[in-house]
């Protein structure tokens, strides 16, 4: 039998909480990762050495590798002292196979030869990618890093998100695309991960001729000051909107309700759930696929970060969210995990 | 039939070349590796990391390594530009690994399953090894890089190399040395890469207590300001004064003559052939294999340093110098080879 050809378009934890779920059925997995990220260690590696961000890549590329414990350890490890402090070992790893092999899509080739990866990674695009946000009052946030950590979104008011100057799909991105029997977008930074892999010139286009299904993976939580109230229809509308057609299939959305404890700690970040009210609207495009996706591990950190300490609390089963996706493919399976679609 | 066990005693290009040439046998090989670089991008990362010194043990690395071609360019890819500059991914490499494994010999044990290494690497010590060379004049020179480039010595005269404090050898250097068929000390920087091994405390015990034949690979020239007019003899009974005893059981010579243009180009930057006359002496307690071990590639360089560019020119062939070390316990098929023992 064929393999089935999965395509996840994304960014970051999603992505690496996505693929470490799918990648344990056998299917043909290529992630289209978005090229956005001009932070921490990737903005200074993009800034000195003129190579594309590979933070995201990184991720996937842990997520996806059949080494061992101790090789993904040293590619999410991240220097402490000195002239390397904050440097990340997996995104100076990508930086050097990019100057070695002269270009980013080749250098991340090599990466996969290395790390045994099970699938592909594409960065949706091979341009130097610098993201705008613009707000209702006139401002305008600059660069991924400064419109991720805006909390004045949803009060100035959101009006445009794009690339200055605009970036082109990768030519691998749209063929995958293309080809695809399944595209799974997001779930992700809403604004930061996983719309701007749709502003890439090509990608809406070749979503909206693709023969795939296309899924959504809804969030959990909205981000403060960025997605406050949103619904899980607000979501799907946004996302269909940047795609220029009605064209989600599916909108994969968590049913089981968290620990109230954690509510009440996310509520005190001004983080809510996502909500979902089937009988609000009547005109969705889209069915919504209500499952037991959360996962009811709990993290360890090591970090005093607050908020994202609470953020993570709340957050997907990779396993639960992967037998979810395949439900829509292959239902009979999967009785016990999905409650309904609507 | 059981493999025989080698041990080099080195660092550095030496060990590179050496190890290059001797893997391609079925023997059980251990490298035996200085730890007292403090130069360059080594040098950094001991003083901003707190780890132990990377630079020759990845050289080791890259010679042992299965790995493809790409893999073994990351290792000695240099970074070019901003912070990262003059660091070398492989040094990142095994900094990041002692890091995460909680100690530098555990370190090389991951990164060596992680290159497909044949063989074992191992540093002579786990100390912070800090290396003085006192001249007779009373002058210290601090550190293995400032004796590294030091053209004084020869003119203040030698006087002492020692280790302040004091380290001693590893356990797992100790053992390798106590089972080894053979040991082979040099060729590499004579009081950088070769005689420190032999300070650090055990070392020089275990190889007079060794039932290993000992061999020393000459180096091919003298270094200027350092070992200038010094014969394989002054090497040979230098390398036994470390060792306590008169252990050394052969010497391998190159027999071969340089392109004349090559000597003279040599003679240039005060750089003489190791002389070896087998009338001068009747006492000596080693045999010398007299044998063309001689490159003849002319390399490639991208540096415009000359005194690295020259010296580099008249250098081993780590194939004819395997073969060689071999006669020593295979005398039959390398007649060929060897010119002759004295």
């Amino acid at each position: 039998m064929k393999k089935k050809k999965i395509v996840t378009i994304g960014g970051g934890t999603g992505s690496f909480m996505l693929l470490s779920g799918l990648k344990k059925y056998q299917v043909d997995l290529s992630a289209i990762v978005s090229m956005a990220d001009d932070g921490g260690s990737t903005g200074v590696l993009r800034d000195e050495l003129g190579v594309l961000p590979p933070g995201d890549v990184r991720q996937c590329l842990v997520a996806l590798s059949d080494s061992s414990d101790t090789l993904r350890k040293l590619l999410n490890y991240r220097f402490e002292t000195g002239g390397l402090k904050g440097h990340n070992f997996g995104n100076l790893f990508l930086s050097a196979l990019e100057k070695i092999s002269g270009g980013f899509e080749s250098g991340i080739e090599e990466a996969i030869k290395i790390l045994n990866v099970k699938g592909d990674i594409i960065p949706v695009t091979n341009d130097d990618a610098r993201l705008f946000l613009k707000l209702k009052n006139g401002k305008i946030l600059k660069g991924e890093d400064n419109i991720n950590q805006s909390e004045i979104i949803q009060s100035s008011g959101f009006e445009k998100l794009y690339f200055e100057p605009r970036v082109s799909a990768s030519r691998k991105a749209i063929q995958h695309i293309s080809e695809a029997d399944l595209i799974l977008i997001g779930p992700g930074g809403f604004y930061t991960s996983v719309l701007p892999n749709l502003l890439a010139d090509g990608i809406a286009e070749a979503i909206r001729n693709s023969k795939a299904i296309v899924v959504y993976n809804c969030n959990l939580t909205n981000k403060n000051g960025q997605t406050d109230g949103f619904s899980l229809d607000d979501y799907a509308e946004e996302i269909n909107a940047y795609i220029g057609a009605d064209r989600l299939d599916f909108v994969v959305y968590n049913s089981s309700k968290p620990d109230q404890k954690l509510i009440e700690k996310y509520q005190n970040y001004q983080q809510q759930l996502v909500e979902f009210d089937p009988d609000k609207k009547r005109d969705r495009k889209y069915k919504v696929i209500r499952a037991d996706i959360l996962s009811e591990e709990i993290p360890e950190y090591s970090s005093a970060d607050s908020i994202a300490f609470t953020r993570a609390l709340i957050r997907h089963d990779s396993n639960k969210l992967a037998k979810a996706i395949f439900l829509v493919s292959e239902m009979e399976n999967y009785k016990n995990i999905i409650k309904d679609i609507i």
